[in-house]
């Protein structure tokens, strides 16, 4: 199997939007008619699955999407902790209904209900019910809920740990993914993104988290932000802090995925991280659309990058399949009980 | 001649240091003694030298280093501009002297008085001084004086342009550098430094500086950054925003250093930037200080990494000299009146 972690519902239907528009504008002015989601039939989101990423899943041979709401559009830093709480309950319902509707194809990670200075503890509720009643097997765990200021802990912060009791109580994952920016300084996806993933890997590397929780699974997306081109340079880090060495430390916790848009950043990623930590994902369809000039082929087309590396039978299945299924154990059992 | 285009005087003798802290008391508290600079000898600065930035740059088989303040040290989100103003004055004076001792192996690039809110503009007068009287080439500006908090516009923002006119007629460029993190969220070499980097090089991708400003020289360090590793990501997202190609945008004016500390980070940068747009540097010393076990060197000796290119003869001098000469059109008039 080929199973692709990192997918996001970027092409729900327009009556979506139209929601949260109306959310907002009702939040800004409480005198706007209060926001009501209009009726999407399943044959609307048959069609606007069907039309693009099952398509493209097929094309490029993958079977699998781990599946969750368009990342940039949690936008924590909007609203108050209800705004958030009911436009997360709703993403992840319409993430529910794509994987009833494509039980094979898909299955769900959830987006949580965070907010500016609002405990994480709160996010749990609705982490429980995603997985214990929908089925989701991960979660998207927002570093920065302000949207580019930056303005709450680092995650090593105690006050994160009820989340990761959490995590580790239910055995799902967290990927490390922020939201839009609403800082002019930071481009969402050129720029909070690849900066979220960097920070988060060096917050791991600071701290200790993962000796108080030595099962926590994480995934740093977007391969990984810029840590594997300066792997050298955390390799030495971590020795001038006094930490142990990255692969006895935070490569016991911590997966990179393979969003990493032209060759040479996935040669130089599996040239540097062991392969057990890198797991197969193209973030379709997200930060980048196009066909790259240079190869006639979409920039997010990941899985031709890792072809041309000519990886063994072995590798290959680990990078496809394998540590995908170790990283999320409920995806595991999920197609276990499946025969697969 | 071997240029390296990025080294800071980070081992200054403690009388600096000294001041800083007494510094920082009286604005603090302003009952507590006024700063005062004790006397350094040219012993002293002769010895921090000889012994640190002098010592490895003959071992590495360099030349010469463009040589600028402490960057950690620049804190411009502490005290106010009078506080700032003093400091970087200090800071400058002791660069100078340092080429001053050793004008065949170091030439100096400044620190700039930024403060939060302060407009770059009072930035200038220090420029000039350092440029116009005392001969340096370049200067350190950082895109966030806040320290973390990322407070301030954007380097498109009309508001740098005073400062860049400036740069553009003393024909001096800019590396763009910040300096020590405030924000718990960020490490400041680990990621507020590589974030930074990503940061400028997105900035300038969505906006269009290098219009206005053609002749404007740019340096971001440490290997740009994210960038290269991310290279498809940047230039499938110049196609999405309806820009450019990078080539023939951003990388007219923009130069990436080749601070990047260990074999595959610098393979993947010379595969994926153009040979035109590469200045060697090394940091020395700087963030990581350390020997890489993997290597038995220090992680930060960049040209060993160069070396092992094997580039072509012509290859090499853009790298090590002619690209350098050609963004600090001073150092290169500097080194043809003597000769070189």
């Amino acid at each position: 199997m080929i199973i692709d972690c990192h997918g996001h519902y970027t092409t729900a239907p327009a009556q979506l939007q139209d929601y949260r528009d109306a959310q907002i504008a009702h939040f800004e002015n409480p005198s706007a008619p209060p926001p009501r989601l209009a009726d999407i039939s399943d044959d609307q989101i048959r069609e606007t699955i069907e039309t693009n990423q099952l398509r493209a899943l097929k094309e490029r041979g993958a079977d699998m999407t781990v599946f969750s709401p368009k990342a940039s559009a949690m936008a924590h830093h909007i609203g108050d902790e209800q705004v958030s709480r009911t436009w997360t309950r709703i993403n992840n319902d319409l993430i529910h209904r794509v994987v009833s509707l494509f039980p094979e194809h898909f299955i769900g990670v959830c987006q949580l209900p965070q907010s500016v200075g609002v405990p994480i503890r709160n996010a749990i509720e609705e982490l429980e019910r995603c997985v214990v009643e929908l089925g989701f097997v991960g979660c998207n765990l927002n570093p920065d809920p302000s949207g580019g200021h930056w303005s709450g802990p680092p995650l090593t912060d105690k006050s994160w740990y009820p989340f990761f009791e959490k995590l580790v109580e239910l055995e799902v994952p967290a990927m490390i993914h922020v939201s839009g920016s609403c800082n002019s300084n930071f481009h969402a996806t050129g720029a909070h993104y690849i900066n979220a993933d960097t920070t988060a890997f060096m917050q791991f590397l600071q701290g200790d988290l993962f000796t108080d929780f030595p099962d926590l699974k994480l995934v740093i997306p977007h391969g990984g932000g810029a840590v594997p081109y300066h792997w050298g340079r955390y390799r030495g880090l971590a020795d001038m802090l006094n930490k142990p060495p990255l692969t006895e430390h935070i490569m016991r916790n911590v997966f990179f995925d393979t969003c990493v848009y032209h060759q040479p950043g996935i040669d130089l990623l599996f040239e540097v991280i062991d392969i057990d930590n890198i797991l197969f994902a193209s973030e379709m369809f997200g930060a980048v659309k196009g066909v790259d000039p240079e190869t006639g082929h979409n920039f997010d087309d990941t899985k031709r990058y890792i072809d041309a590396l000519n990886l063994s039978a072995e590798d290959r299945h680990k990078v496809f399949e394998g540590n995908v299924r170790r990283a999320y154990p409920r995806l595991n059992r999920a197609l276990e009980s499946r025969g697969k």
